[in-house]
């Protein structure tokens, strides 16, 4: 494992330390949380669809919860909308879904409220959180409690990686073929072999860029929306975050010369191939293309390119998030910022006073 | 009705007609769909659910419908993931399931193709769409056809406002309890009353405006994402589109000096007072806040404000687009574009070759 990142004081930001502890809190994690898997399908017996409740980065591991839900396990998925529960109170019959709510803190009062609501529509509850004991983690009919330990840096980074492998856990729960169990214990090594990378020239291109944006595809969505999201904490840039489609449907007539792209590429499955059509589009557009992960005709039309873990799909957004954290630290403390605590953010965040 | 804007030759601009069409397009399309009402409620006779697949205005238009169907019509509703058809061909049983699908032109493959989908895996299908005839229109098992007529400029304004339109029409089909019938007739007569307004404050704020954001939330959130993809569409400027609670929960640690914050509010409903918290939050970083709409309280906090209209907020986004509509047409001449064909877009897009 490398040697973590120091600030100029000479000590490893928490941050960078917390990159770091990834491959132990992710085996953990699965070590603790597969053998739940009879309680979740039975929890799940006869309901017939999923709900996703989340803010922030948690709302980024539920879009690859959702895609693999659907993809891996057949089941149908989707995110809900916070507000229909805390502000409209709308009556729904939830009685044929399970409702997975998640947040690190376990402590958020609008996801909190919302698991409460889904219950009183009849749904089955779990909660995804890395704090036992949490309002959350009480109140679930399942608490899959994340295995991460302790996280002091503002910017979630192995809380993020750890919920992203209790939704692995719960999607193989609920598919009619478990089929993830292998490729997910590969997971903590794949995540350690990437750790040496030297990300400094990214860092840098990152730092000097005048707009970023970030785009991927399908059950790497997730990925490139958390790694907009991360660099806007923590490097207080505006950094927009677009799925490939929504790109291409319109937003593209903006790239223009001085755009740097981060696109997050998969080197398998069948949205592997287009992402580098994106990559000539955007160059022929004036941008210049920062690529993590994805296939070697990817990698070599990249202006840049990190490499990404050698993964099936299913599991590669556990270890493609990796690079992204460590250009995103490195880019910070080239900013001048602390990418332990960024202004204006708790760690515990609430939306409003929910009425 | 007031008189179009008019080119540097003289002429309306089509953006311009188009925008002042919409009380006759919008009235039209009620008439035309309120009694497919029956055929709708019989297709969706024991079905449990909606889909809506969008891309695009098409998309933020489905955002309404979805809260729509929540909130007033107590039905559960979400968004597809079209790659999850198109690409990864999951196997999903939807036979509790009507899946709405939602395009202008009807023709744009990827919708087309998951509509398809949607049919083998047993859903039930609705296509919203302005022409009919088109591939979507002729496979879906109940057509609603917008009366918007033939849209000439490439930003979609009234074929959007027709779709939001039909989708409150669905909404109070699959509702126990219809109610939105009469509210739906005053709609034509609220946007009338729109057209009139000077907009011209707010068009040149946000031309001279170094960064924008747009903010809405719930019923209102479609109508504050189509008015950030319209700017970028029509002014070919980097406008980002935030729900209010996804603001508040990180990216607004980005908010700063030279910022204009587009907030759309409601003037009734639950989500109508905490949108004049975020106005007071977002100056106090230094950004400047122009309203459309909202509470008097929000009005007055407001450093520009723009009327919206007086009607319930189930049916208040099928006007509060207006406005946008008309400063986003005026704010495209200011900067010297011809907004009827902003650069690279064509009026049917593709996303790519579905495989």
């Amino acid at each position: 494992m490398t040697d973590p990142d120091r600030t100029a004081a000479g000590s490893p930001t928490r941050m960078a330390s917390e990159i770091a502890e990834q491959p132990a809190a992710a085996r953990r994690t699965i070590e603790h949380l597969v053998p739940e898997q009879p309680r979740l399908r039975e929890l799940a017996g006869g309901r017939r669809r999923v709900l996703l409740v989340a803010r922030g980065s948690s709302d980024n591991a539920a879009i690859y919860g959702r895609y693999l839900l659907e993809v891996a396990a057949g089941v149908p998925a989707a995110l809900a909308a916070p507000s229909v529960a805390t502000h409209y109170r709308a009556r729904l019959d939830l009685s044929d879904t399970v409702v997975v709510s998640v947040s690190q803190s376990g402590a958020t009062a609008e996801i909190v409220e919302t698991q409460e609501w889904a219950r009183e529509c009849g749904a089955a509850t779990v909660a995804v959180t890395n704090v036992a004991g949490s309002p959350l983690a009480e109140a679930a009919d399942v608490a899959l409690v994340t295995q991460a330990g302790p996280e002091v840096a503002v910017p979630a980074t192995k809380t993020y990686l750890a919920q992203l492998v209790a939704l692995a856990v719960l999607a193989d729960a609920l598919g009619a073929r478990p089929s993830l169990a292998r490729d997910l214990e590969r997971v903590p090594d794949a995540v350690a072999g990437l750790l040496d990378a030297d990300v400094s020239a990214a860092a840098e291109a990152l730092a000097g860029a005048d707009r970023v944006v970030v785009s991927g595809r399908g059950l790497l969505l997730g990925t490139a929306l958390e790694t907009a999201l991360k660099m806007e904490e923590t490097c207080l840039r505006p950094v927009r975050g677009y799925s490939y489609a929504d790109l291409r449907h319109g937003p593209i007539s903006v790239v223009s010369e001085g755009l740097l792209a981060v696109l997050v590429g998969s080197a398998h499955g069948p949205l592997a191939e287009p992402m580098a059509d994106l990559v000539r589009d955007l160059q022929g557009r004036g941008a210049r293309v920062l690529g993590i992960g994805g296939t070697t005709t990817f990698a070599g039309l990249c202006d840049l390119h990190i490499a990404g873990p050698d993964l099936p799909e299913t599991v590669e957004p556990l270890a493609s998030i990796v690079p992204s954290q460590m250009m995103i630290e490195q880019m910070a403390r080239r900013l001048a910022l602390d990418p332990d605590n960024p202004r204006g953010l708790n760690k515990v965040t609430q939306t409003d006073t929910a009425r």
